[in-house]
């Protein structure tokens, strides 16, 4: 989990993008207004939790742009691609089953 | 908003019942885990907030199950049924746009 | 963890009370309203998830009901305890240090 | 509300500063941790919402920096000073009363 990885197709077409040195993914989401966007920062909580690794992540009203790098090593690792799939994942399915 | 009001059909079919002498309306949700769980309650506590009308909830796991009734005027009024029907459209939708 | 386990004084004091037959344990957490009793299920929810131990809980408005039993054993065990204390200490401190 | 305001000496006693530019508040407040910082935004975001008035803030782990300021006048009014004395308000005590 905690050797280099790189930025995966399925999280380049979602709108994930690597920073020039490769080192950081980002990616700004857009929810539908400030509710939906907190909602969400509440649910991807428990999946940074739950990986322990953390986003650096900021909100303005209705989007949420974040960063996700391994300050350990310097560069991206499996955990960063592991939360942004998961955030992937929460935001684009429905809460209810 | 505060006179009386009765259960919609859209609702009833949504899974919400009355009790017995119509003056509070249930349902229990479901979601795919606890932190979905959660995540929603966060979503819909929003509303209940806007609306200045609070849930009667309790969580066990994956489930959520809500009374809504109207304390001030014994009954059910359309701020039980205006706040059911929130909930009922965050928990069917994603949260991204 | 999963072994029986017994109401300390320390969360007696604090409110908690056993249930007759012993296999859980109950605490009804008062707040200033219904925003801060919202904070502190979202706080105390992240703690669940860390001990992989689930509440049962209830909330209208500024009132938060908490049952802690173990399913798995049909008791009280070890992680009833450190749940409920965790949930003393979130509620009792500020959140900035 | 929406008139020109200025920081308050309570509000900058507490570590808040203004832009070069007056147009604008800041502040970085510091956590126990990432579940602390997560808790405090959830409930400063619903004094956002009951002022209609959203803050710009990023979080890395125990960090939530906030900036305030109002769009519509392109500079500092009541409403900023406002949530900002709210979320000192919440910041600075406990959960349960």
């Amino acid at each position: 989990m905690t050797e280099n990885a790189a930025l995966t197709p399925d999280l380049q077409a979602a709108g994930w993008s690597a920073s020039d040195d490769g080192t950081a993914i980002t990616k700004t989401f857009q929810f539908r207004g400030f509710r939906d966007a907190m909602a969400w920062m509440a649910r991807a909580a428990f999946e940074a939790e739950h990986l322990n690794h953390h986003p650096e992540w900021s909100n303005v009203y209705n989007r949420v742009e974040v960063r996700l790098t391994t300050h350990d090593t310097g560069g991206l690792t499996g955990k960063d691609i592991s939360l942004a799939e998961r955030m992937e994942k929460i935001a684009g399915r429905t809460l209810a089953k």
